[in-house]
């Protein structure tokens, strides 16, 4: 069985072997700056052990693996020209090393990068991938549309917020895991199962991240506390504490939040008192807890002895695990 | 046998049932703003006549057909966006109606649901069409990248005009048609003819789009003449009249190519006459000739009777109609 280390050399290796040496530079160097800035490699390790979890053939499940890392990637680099983000993992944003319209045209190249290596599959389950692939693409669209919508939007409701993380974040790793399962054969109803097993496990991911972003350990989580709330973020923190908070509390909330004339850390500092206050933290990590249950109830429904579960488990307790 | 009208009237039809009434509508009007901009569906046409041709299902070929459409649609709104081009077609391009990350976000959209809508196609056909797709897609994203550093390069040659509009152009007319042959199950061979017949056939299109540009009626046209030279695109009629000017004219020539202190009329008059004065139009017309002797060659080598590529033969020649 694979261990997550072997995984991950694995996929950096095939992502090196992925001819990106081709003219015209301008267009393939910020792919391949892209694609090598350092990320966890989490969603195509999500396909490999989901496809070794049914007894798949692991070498079949990388085309698929590298087209969802490819993707994954594409998001990030057009949603950095979309959210004006000088700076990820450490380090210049595609658009800002080169210019917005490289970061356009090679994110697009990036797409159809992605189509491309997914159609070196197997033919018998090309049109399942290739619909998987498509589909998930469109709904972070609409997810990451949602998220603009947001940012001008007055009144943000909890369900909404939920409703676009599902799609920006959560359906992601659900496909993920999907796309294993597809390579592997599994059954309808198993692949149905591991499907929402990784949008609840994406859910819970991305309530976890909401959470690190104010009570995070500034060493551990590697970046600045509170980008969220420096960007103005409507996130569950947010409009839960919206919710609870009374008063002269609530005002407070609104004017720090809204307000630019702070330096960050005061407001940083103010709003993070906040919700500290309104005892917003638990309200998040109840939820976050929820999503695992549920995720774990339908993983517990795959037809499948535990111990194939047991490397997928262990990675999603990895990715949950508390840092605060 | 399909009309070129009966085939514009069922793609617009089609074209109409895919469900864009979606939300969120910042993402999904745009969409449907752009693909309902009154193109002529030229691509998609090919398609069908292709398959057609081959006798194939014509129904088959429709999913191939509208992605074709959907992607060449997508790759507008997103070359508009790098071009600053605020009008196509007559009306404001998506960007500049809606903004920026729309016009990013809504293209990005469109080009994940050409996948989608070529993974309805038949299971059989699905590899060969997922490849075409992406690898044209790639390649027109070289294409654009070329074009945007020819902006910037000095000394473009002509050789390397021609390798950038094949990539741009050419290869989407000629994977359209190949498209069509897939799907009716043609040979190897006479796809790979098809394809060359219509690589040559962009080509020669392309270089008739280089002449009407300047030499074009602009009531028959529809638009403004010299929208290249203002735009100073080196084209082809540019890149011939640099080689062919001498002394004083060729020191007019970039003068006024390069100057944006004069208006723009008067620019695209001097520019036109030294044109005139070098005759390079008869040069580009030789070009577009030889592009198109060539598309015929392949065309002829295609093993069907001669009746069966009427069809083609009769757009691909209103396609290159002398309107100059």
């Amino acid at each position: 069985m694979g261990t997550q280390e072997s995984y991950l050399r694995l996929l950096n290796e095939k992502i090196s072997d992925i001819a990106f040496e081709k003219e015209p530079r301008e267009l393939y160097e910020p792919m391949t700056y892209a694609l090598t800035m350092g990320g966890k490699r989490i969603r195509p390790t999500l396909t490999l052990m989901a496809c070794e979890m049914f007894k798949g053939n692991v070498q079949q499940a990388l085309p698929a693996a590298l087209a969802i890392e490819i993707f994954h990637n594409f998001t990030l680099v057009h949603d950095d020209i979309m959210d004006v983000a000088p700076i990820r993992r450490g380090k210049e944003t595609v658009y800002k090393k080169w210019n917005t319209n490289i970061g356009i045209l090679s994110g697009d190249a990036m797409l159809a990068k992605a189509f491309e290596i997914i159609s070196e599959s197997d033919e018998k389950i090309m049109k399942p991938l290739v619909q998987m692939l498509s589909k998930v693409a469109i709904e972070v669209c609409e997810g990451q549309q949602l998220d603009m919508n947001f940012e001008h939007s007055e009144k943000v409701t909890i369900p909404e917020y939920l409703a676009m993380i599902r799609l920006k974040t959560a359906v992601l790793v659900a496909s993920s895991l999907m796309a294993g399962a597809i390579v592997a054969g599994a059954s309808k109803q198993d692949t149905r199962e591991l499907y929402l097993f990784g949008e609840n496990l994406g859910m819970a991911f991305q309530m976890k991240d909401d959470i690190l972003d104010v009570f995070g350990d500034e060493k551990k989580f590697g970046k600045k506390k509170g980008g969220d709330i420096i960007s103005k973020k409507k996130t569950y923190l947010y409009l839960k504490a919206h919710e609870l908070a009374k008063d002269k509390t609530l005002n407070s909330l609104i004017y720090y939040f809204a307000n630019s004339t702070f330096d960050n850390d005061t407001k940083v500092k103010a709003i993070s008192e906040i919700y500290a206050k309104v005892g917003v933290k638990k309200h998040a990590e109840k939820l976050m807890d929820n999503y695992y249950a549920k995720a774990l109830a339908h993983l517990k429904k795959i037809k499948l002895p535990e111990s194939n579960k047991k490397n997928l488990l262990k990675l999603a307790e990895q990715l949950l695990v508390r840092e605060f």
